[in-house]
């Protein structure tokens, strides 16, 4: 598959507009607290959520209103997470009925997620006050607004859109995502928010969110934590014009693609933004007996603390990814496994066959020190490949933890 | 059982003499980096040890001589983990045969341990120097000089040793343990060493090793590293004189009670010292299905980055609790869960039924600044219960780990 980014993020596809405010559950008033994202008409629509057992009440609300698998609009606040609250689907239901009234939608349409600390009461008035505004601030522009408002810690904001071609017509797909902290997801993600044109069944819709979020935000961990509010979903408007894609086939395979380049994009953002991270570290594994392995070895690898502390220090200490990968559950041969550090500034091997090697540590170190570092482990014992991402463990993320609430 | 705590740690049993010097593993010359445990007669032995694939090659070793259930001396270094080196296992046999040679004992019924950076090549000339000089500085008095030089990046010496009645007779039993990071033990744990008196046939001590260790070591994380180099033997001399412990029945379970003494007051010892760690953290779960989900549960909650992070701010984030327990896999129902804070200075409940309670911030602050918090969960669904120990995650954590080997 060829494509070409695009500016529009969520609005890029044809059908859909979106905005950002501050309504006020954040006090600061220059960091906007509530996102929108509406449909022109009703899209088909597909999600993965948390499988945390501690769900957010928000993320209980969407799973049942995509049970029909259509949608036509999207609410999101940051600052509180609405989960752990005596009246927390009552306020979710809430906030779906004042989109419905607004906008003259099906309650039933709307997906509705909530960002933020868990186990405090939302204030619902803000939301009340910021979904009067929403029709006069919605827009083709409002992708990065939206973008914007639904960050906490997040230092950047999360977005890409692309073009492509399916069934010989033009088709846009574009995302929104926020994530940096309390980042393990586990069958589904952090927020993120696509939207595309294409034409596609919703059972395909699922299965292609399903399939692509396994590879992409199923494979990133900032702090191993597995969020309660976690939330991928995508709507797709048809309006490209493409004959509706209702099995698998190359058009179904052309979508996946597409889904990926989103999807992975946004997973490695939230990554790199990983609370306090000064690098963003790819652990990519080959060679492993099959996929399910290597992705067992690669997450492994980046969920380590040890790990993670010595990429903040730059320190090529090889024993800490194999210790890693030893502690993994799979079927692994250590005496087999080589280990590799890369960067822009080159490739060094540190291990082979289980075994340190006698390596430069000045040339290691040179490596190691670039803002995208990747840890390379050749298994020797098959064919199954996977790539991980995270973050260094560095002060800040402590700084940032030690205190969130107050 | 009713115990005395008396001195001498793994000297007070009857028949074991112990000692540490600095024989040049490690540059500073006043860190002592050998360590010697020698029994006056061949002793009943047993041990558990790492289940990381990636095992150093003392542990290969060590478990190899301990299949015959004999042991008379214990050789320890710090400052180099001969793990993930081509001639590990030559070393760690050589350090047997030093200590064969030098006391006249089987080289098999030596238990060799090493511990410190993984990856480099263990000098043996200083070991051999050391060994030589051992026979001289062995004493009575020896063993707190044994478990200083077994430490790495501990800040403290970590040693009980405690005096019960077993069968009608007197019995001392004593251990010296190390552990501050990388610590995460699975079905065995860091460093330590005990000895005994009591009189214990090696199929009990073996059963009485694995039974405590899963309810003491097992339980404590530091960082979910799980190490390479884990190992917990015990050397029972008989010199008590009690009736030997052939099988189960009251004189076992008094000798299952008196190990858990030491091993949980040494696992504690380890938790409190985590690297960085300004707190002893305690999870306990009470009222959960059964055993194995209380510690699933409290496992999940000491491991958990961001409820460390925020004991380190001593932020009443119980959010992070109920999320931790959330995402553990096993069977909680979420709806029932209440969380407490404890210390010294009283105790706090700040979650009812899975929902935030209305608490005062200041009472909370107060509790969780002291050295020892306890997180207590009440699952209300069973009687199972659990403790498991751990630390906070603090700036000195990230200091200590972002380049340790330089």
């Amino acid at each position: 598959m060829t494509y070409k980014v695009i500016e529009g993020g969520v609005c890029a596809a044809q059908g859909f507009l979106a905005g950002g405010i501050h309504c006020g559950i954040r006090k600061n008033r220059s960091k906007r607290d509530l996102a929108f994202i509406l449909a022109e008409k009703s899209c088909a629509a597909a999600g993965v959520f948390t499988t945390n057992k501690v769900k957010g009440a928000p993320v209980w609300v969407t799973m049942k209103h995509l049970a029909n698998h259509t949608a036509r609009a999207v609410i999101v606040n940051s600052g509180n997470a609405n989960t752990c609250t005596a009246d927390g689907i009552e306020k979710a239901e809430q906030m779906c009925a004042l989109m419905a009234e607004t906008f003259s939608i099906p309650a039933d349409e709307v997906i509705v997620a909530s960002t933020g600390v868990i186990g405090q009461t939302l204030p619902i008035e803000p939301i009340i006050k910021g979904v009067v505004a929403a029709p006069s601030i919605l827009s083709k522009e409002g992708s990065d607004l939206a973008a914007e408002a639904i960050m906490t810690t997040d230092l950047t904001k999360k977005t890409l859109a692309i073009e492509f071609t399916l069934g010989g017509e033009t088709v846009r797909m574009g995302g929104i995502a926020k994530g940096s902290g309390m980042i393990h997801p586990n069958m589904a993600t952090m927020l993120c928010f696509v939207t595309t044109d294409a034409a596609i069944a919703p059972s395909m819709l699922q299965k292609a969110v399903s399939t692509v979020a396994a590879d992409t935000f199923n494979m990133v961990s900032v702090d191993g934590d597995t969020s309660t509010s976690d939330m991928f979903t995508i709507m797709a408007s048809g309006l490209a014009g493409n004959k509706e894609i209702t099995e698998e086939g190359e058009d179904y395979q052309t979508f996946c693609q597409a889904l990926t380049v989103i999807a992975r994009y946004l997973a490695r953002e939230i990554a790199r933004d990983g609370e306090g991270a000064t690098k963003l570290i790819t652990c990519k594994v080959v060679g492993a007996v099959d996929t399910p392995t290597a992705k067992i070895c690669a997450k492994s690898v980046i969920c380590s603390s040890l790990v993670k502390a010595a990429m903040f220090g730059s320190d090529a200490n090889w024993g800490r990814v194999l210790c890693a990968i030893g502690y993994a559950q799979c079927n692994v041969d250590i005496q087999k496994v080589d280990v590799f550090f890369k960067s822009a500034k080159g490739e060094i091997q540190v291990c082979k066959m289980g075994t340190g090697l006698d390596f430069s540590e000045e040339k290691a170190k040179e490596i190691l020190l670039e803002k995208e570092v990747e840890i390379f482990c050749d298994l020797h014992s098959g064919s199954g490949e996977a790539e991980a991402w995270g973050c260094d463990l560095t002060y800040d993320y402590v700084k940032i933890n030690g205190d969130y609430r107050t």
